[in-house]
């Protein structure tokens, strides 16, 4: 049974791409256009009733949000490919909690910055230059306690890589690499460390090669 | 060693009370007044480096999040009190999907209410009526998604109670009994019950007979 994976040319999906690739677990992807509205089409809705990219089939299971496939995956195949969850409880509690750093603190300035800087062009609306200055300020603030964790353990969860660090790479990928806020990451010695550390992952590398952002 | 859970005044933070209730593990609470700007304090920023709410100390573990706290003590303590977790790894999965929904689409706009509603008064801001409206509008699309899903399962992740319906407390009591917006769930057959179901809890009764609402 292959996993089937909905809307890889988007950032989210791709965070459930790179997890099943360190997880050696075979997977095929469908595509999903965001642009022509296929998420919020009925047949779609019945899988991801919130109209939003990630789903994932796997035989009769069907789950969505990407966290939670993530986090579905590196425990049922634990002891297959890259472990993602630490060695202990209380590694995993630190992982949980980078996890949700990433959800809560990371994501949604540059999510902002992704929706004005990128796709507001596409979609033909303006774009919110308030919104983009609030995003870049707020993305150096949380990139400063990155540089300050990140000079104290070579990864956010401690020595070991894990699902707290690839999380960050589709939306870490979109702030370096497609909307010009490299400096962001290069201008801190510890973070630009760790970004080259883990994007330079074969597995991440193959995402990215494979399948394109949209933009 | 007794649990330290810090600001147990407000929203997130009794998240970790309710559930460490359930799991029957000892704590004691550590007052933190936002209004007087307490977590933006130093000695605060050494526990919680964004400065926001709650942090727990048990012994010399340190650990934010209240979902990656509420995440660890239900692991850690597997065989103790409430299973919160499923019994399964695909239910676990599932439990996993709707703490991810409760994150990112029924706490955010409940949130904006709260700020709007409740706290701007207090602070001397204006209150933002468009955010009151939209907030009003996206919690009533959220509750209609899950009024379709408690129609096919007692519980959000399943015929189980779980880290998923206990997540939603703090936010839900916000709803219900803070902001005046009882109907948005009394309007909803299955939501209501549900509602009723977790909320008359002991361990929820607990927390806010102890632990009185700040606002």
């Amino acid at each position: 049974m292959v996993v089937k994976v909905y809307g890889p040319a988007y950032g989210c999906p791709k965070r459930v791409l790179v997890c099943l690739i360190e997880k050696q677990i075979e997977f095929e992807t469908v595509d999903v256009d965001l642009f022509k509205g296929e998420h919020k089409e009925p047949e779609f809705l019945k899988l991801q009733p919130f109209g939003v990219l990630p789903v994932i089939q796997d035989g009769d299971y069907t789950l969505y949000e990407s966290r939670a496939i993530i986090r579905y995956y590196a425990e049922k195949f634990r002891d297959q490919g890259t472990e993602l969850l630490g060695k202990t409880i209380e590694e995993r509690g630190l992982v949980e909690q980078w996890l949700e750093v990433e959800a809560h603190n990371f994501q949604p300035p540059i999510y902002n910055l992704v929706i004005n800087v990128l796709f507001s062009p596409i979609l033909g609306v303006p774009s919110d230059a308030k919104a983009v200055q609030e995003s870049d300020e707020k993305i150096a603030k949380v990139l400063d306690i990155y540089e300050e964790r990140l000079s104290k353990a070579k990864y956010l969860a401690g020595d070991f890589f894990s699902l707290a660090d690839l999380s960050h790479l589709p939306f870490g990928h979109y702030l370096v690499n497609q909307t010009g806020r490299g400096n962001l990451v290069r201008e801190r010695k510890h973070v630009s460390a760790w970004w080259d550390d883990i994007s330079s992952r074969p597995s991440w590398k193959k995402v990215v090669q494979q399948y394109k952002y949209v933009v």
